[in-house]
């Protein structure tokens, strides 16, 4: 059941930073890092000095920006660090540099204000966590910024909402890759109970910046 | 919103070993981790060396094992790991010294084969993830091992099934101590989309062993 095996894995490229949200990070890297034949996971951050999340726990950093040279797929988390981050032109050149070369850009959460600096998103249909989502679309102006879904996808940009979306989104991602049976397989493992329909968003109507909108 | 601002935070262990399942850390850690002012996390391990979780991601230890004095509330999380750890006596015997004085024991997946080898679910209901049961339940032969369940709980000791579960249990865990109000921020939050009923499990139907017994 575990997809192509002739393929080389993808290099999926996890990018945490000092107070980023754990469940954006582990959501998806536990969807992912179960398929070892099909992705491996690196963390990434500036230098080798493990990065702290917002909620505490520390991980290592795999490998330093400077020395990656290609990712397949990106994984952007968000967290209360983002507010800090947006203006680290380091990461956001890094950002955009390897995004050009990556088969799949992706975010989580508050992540999708850290694609928009780097320019990235400009011109594409993106979203981000519904809470925050003033503050997000304020660093993004030539985004088309979509206002309601559990996740977005446009071309090889894929964006989710709050937190828990990431996995979702992440789910239908492996989905296109290898199939509805392969990401249902992940999803039972796991015992998650996935939102499978991207227009599925309850939280969009949590908060008064939406509906004023 | 942050619940009783009078209290001090509870201490919340987290225990990762070599090849634990990253996502049954990591969803508790995000759910009480957002709450900084009731629940203070701490990763512990055998000694100050990071460990490395099964999808590969590894995460630092804040305290070692020998240096913990007491804990309020403790994590045992799953993974591929536990199939080497219910035979280390180390942590069996420390998880047996630590959950004597703590006010909640949780597990998370096959985190509950640990808890059973450390003999202090002998007597008590509890449950596992799905998938792995019939390994799970020969760990246990005093444990009244619960075949349908999201989550178990049993006085202190509250036990969950498979990965996501942990969610679930965490979130019934913080309603408990701080209401549904409380709990039901904290999933909004998180844009996550939780299960409140404990005896909501479809996983119990997938595996031939559970239609077996």
């Amino acid at each position: 059941m575990m997809g192509d095996s002739n393929s080389a894995p993808r290099i999926v490229g996890i990018v945490p930073f000092d107070q980023f949200e754990l469940l954006d990070v582990f959501g998806p890297a536990e969807m992912f890092g179960l398929l070892k034949s099909q992705f491996q996971l690196q963390m990434i951050g500036p230098s080798s000095e493990p990065v702290a999340s917002a909620q505490g726990p520390k991980v290592l950093v795999d490998i330093a920006f400077d020395d990656v040279a290609h990712l397949d797929l990106i994984v952007v988390p968000g967290g209360i660090g983002t507010r800090t981050e947006v203006e680290n032109e380091n990461l956001l050149s890094w950002l955009q540099k390897i995004s050009s070369g990556a088969e799949y850009v992706t975010s989580v959460c508050t992540g999708s204000a850290l694609l928009a600096r780097a320019g990235v998103l400009d011109r594409r249909r993106a979203t981000s966590n519904k809470w925050a989502l003033e503050w997000v679309t304020s660093q993004g102006p030539h985004v088309d910024w979509v206002k309601k879904a559990r996740w977005v996808e446009d071309g090889k940009f894929w964006t989710s909402s709050g937190v828990s979306a990431g996995i979702d989104m992440t789910l239908a991602l492996i989905e296109k890759l290898h199939g509805k049976a392969f990401a249902d397989g992940i999803a039972k493992g796991t015992e998650y109970d996935r939102h499978t329909d991207s227009s599925w968003d309850p939280y969009a109507e949590l908060y008064e910046f939406t509906r004023e909108q």
